[in-house]
């Protein structure tokens, strides 16, 4: 028997980087949370604790500020796309690059009907997000881009029912025609290439993704999301595949019959845990080989 | 010597409550956490464990649903004087009540430029609050409404600078002419009376908190978060006090020079912690006693 | 009418400091979160944006680090208390200073049943925490110390009842006579002087919590508070008051009648909110003026 | 081209569960948070929204108590297993069933210097944690034990040296010879089958890890995770592999100088964010095919 090294990781996680563009008195600010990460044969680094080909995460720290200046941000992308082939170049032991990237969304301040030149609120409304992996060097570079959003809260008043469900000994739960529909949605989806318009793509998948969502008479959240990614890749062909994991927010009508009120589907008591938790992946039956496209996505099956 | 019951406090918190108004097709949701608590002599529930005098936190849940439908919600602070005054009823040895509400937003989804008639998106942008307190019944009723704000996050990447301060050996800090000032505030107001319109008034509160945040040039945060205040007082003759209680939330130029690159105030990381925190009051000369109107408003000097 | 500046305090949050005692091999560490504030009139900073008489949140959180090693730590209090009367006199415009401490538990790790001289893990278990508030100077200084514990989770599966309540139309709840009582502590208790073994006593006061949490048949989660307050009284004559937040982490008796299962009180669903949430005070009669000993204490009513 | 549905699992996630054993006075506690799913060809509840074969998560949660009921609890892995092959049975469409589970840990409240018979306070020290796997049924039955810790949180004041690593132009970090690790473990281990004493062996592999932590002199953080791995292994040949999943806690030193104090490595900074990401894996050369034994186990390279 022989005890050796697997798979392995390590970089630098949550690199908070405020960036101003301030050419014009009206500055634009971007405001990413960045992780990177190396893998590859660092078995020297793990075995005998021989750090000669291992770049400090504190260089990919450093390294990411610098870029925000040298390279400058137009979308969290192309950013770290770059970052990606440049510790690829770093790092020579390294095979592979991932990078993460999360958005916080500002929106500029009103003041008298205008957009303030320099004064933002941050909103919320979910945050765009990409990772990026990037396999080898030169001829055998692989780029892998998946972008997606995290914490898109949304809810359907009315237009969701739940029936015709499989039953068993432990079923309890009644059959509903009529419910609010409820989930904060992860949702991500893979790029057959890059060269895509990365700000136009994302703008137009979140309107499509919210405007469906409403739009569908839902019959399970399943439902609704696999349509959701439907429309997605019928309306995007550099998309080859859409994955959500989103949690059914459960609200629950409330009984008031005790008090002699009735409730016709008006009160209701938002549930925390345990909630129902739908993952899926919809995708085109003549899509690329994903490789690494998916490798240390959090949370999708 | 002996040992007894001092101020005690008892009740629900963090009920979670959507109530969804569906007299047409077009749905209206209003989206509650509430906290209720009632306070008074309860000495024999805490040394004799007599539970005679003590309404269960349970009713006080149920009674929070049932009032939703039975009362109806057209703000937090009219929805949180009639629990009160319903409390101090159903419990009489109580002496006063207090119900805390934080609302969470929500706005319609967009289709085809319109909003949806059912389908909503959570926002950001700051939650509203009201804590009301009451005293007594009848004649000797007094009811105090503080409202406010939770975690507006706003930011200014520049017209703001922090220099001239006191200095001592463990003074290290530059002085800054040009800097990022970024907080998320939490703030509350105190009205003089009742008889206001809660829904207007919160809403020109917060737009011209923001816009003054924005105009404000700044020499400090403490001068900001002054300036706000004054103004909101200004503006409002129905508010006696403005307190705010904010983080300075740091964000540090990267010293870019190792790498032989230039950072004129582009390139920032924003820090977790430690972080500054400021909190303070504006108040006007003339206003009433505040009585109970800050009894466990949390978070503020 | 003119408006003005009320009560405000302004200071640095969340140091993190861990301080490691390396006289011998065998090393000590205390892990500090400390946040320091300044209160008094510092209008011309809120007014007119002059500095002259702020010392810097910077400078405050220098100053920790230094103390650390200048001061040493031997407990929150004395370190508190260091602290406190050094930013009254570098900053002469306060008239109050306030300095909050939670220290995060380590525990040696074992080896061949030996605890290591380097090597620790984190404990749970409750975080000891004080506030220290220190008003004036010299002749005039008044000194006040509360301390306490923060998150001390405990669990009883029985001795508890909850029965004879008050009840209205809004009552559903029934009657217990035996149910799982479950809480996560927060206390805090006011020190009559400064003159205190510190750290003898908040071991002996956790223990007798503790102790009496689990002794006490309860009627009521207030009438285990009470009891546990008035036994810490009795044994501690240098406290003079205890305060305690404690939610009422419900425990629901699953109905698993629907399956034909029985349930005598063994399968419970451990609810996250709403909880009932129990705030009191056990004082002694002769207790002395608390002055500003709860000055902003957080949470407490 | 044709758009279809691709991997896909729906579940209920987070049903907290406390199972009280009170046979005798003496009672016993169980506090388990467990997550169950379902995959496989749901192709009709995502498309056309039928139902027929979708087993609720409502009845998975119902399932979940009753289970702690009928078929007890020795172990998160026997009672992960259990509903595993369940819920495969209950719902023939599905595959696959995953079960996670993450035990709380309660300790015996001291009374008189000894364990309280019904009374418990909660203890950190790292959560244990399983998730279990299970493809087919009879025959085709494959089960996967993956078991693990999260959150343990170690730290060596001494004993630790970072240096020799790789440098390019964006390297600041200076070399150390002698500074604090610290990390927040979470590890997960893979059986090979499923003949395992699981309390025992968890005992084991905790205490081994834990004392591998504080015995080694690290060279880098990735150095310690692999020696404790590779001790793992060799102590335990039921197990196949060992994955980790550590944040390099980042304790800096400070820099006193400005104010004429040394500082030999006594007081140091604990920041939060960014942190160093060690993810890595050691793995026997003879161990089976993981199949899907590692499908949806969060948070691993």
């Amino acid at each position: 028997m022989a005890i050796k090294l697997g798979p392995n990781e390590y970089g630098k996680a949550q690199v908070h980087l405020v960036r101003v563009y301030r050419d014009t008195d009206r500055h634009e600010i971007r405001d990413f949370t960045v992780s990177t990460s190396l893998r590859g044969d660092f078995s020297d680094a793990h075995i005998d604790g021989d750090q000669a080909a291992v770049l400090p995460t504190d260089t990919q720290k450093n390294t990411v500020f610098a870029f925000a200046k040298e390279k400058g941000i137009e979308s969290p992308e192309q950013f770290a796309l770059e970052l990606a082939d440049h510790f690829l170049e770093a790092a020579p032991v390294a095979d592979g690059a991932r990078i993460e990237i999360e958005e916080t969304n500002w929106n500029r301040i009103t003041v008298d009907g205008k957009g303030h030149d320099h004064s933002f609120v941050q909103s919320g409304g979910g945050n765009r997000t990409t990772v990026v992996n990037v396999d080898g060097r030169g001829a055998d570079r692989k780029a892998h881009v998946v972008s997606g959003l995290n914490d898109l809260v949304v809810l359907k008043s009315t237009g969701s029912e739940f029936h015709g469900f499989l039953k068993d000994k432990y079923t309890t739960l009644a059959e509903a025609d009529d419910r609010i529909l409820a989930t904060s949605l992860i949702v991500r989806w893979r790029y057959e290439g890059t060269d895509v318009d990365w700000n136009k793509t994302f703008d137009a998948a979140k309107a499509t993704l919210l405007q469906r969502f409403a739009e569908i008479h839902s019959k399970a959240l399943q439902q609704s999301l696999y349509g959701m990614g439907e429309t997605l890749l019928e309306q995007h062909p550099e998309i080859a595949e859409f994955k959500f994991s989103a949690p059914n927010k459960h609200h629950f009508l409330v009984d008031l019959s005790p008090f002699g009120v009735e409730n016709p589907n008006e009160v209701f008591y938002a549930a925390d845990r345990p909630f129902g938790l739908i993952e899926g992946t919809v995708i085109r039956d003549d899509s690329s080989d994903p490789g690494n496209a998916w490798h240390s996505v959090p949370g999708f099956c």
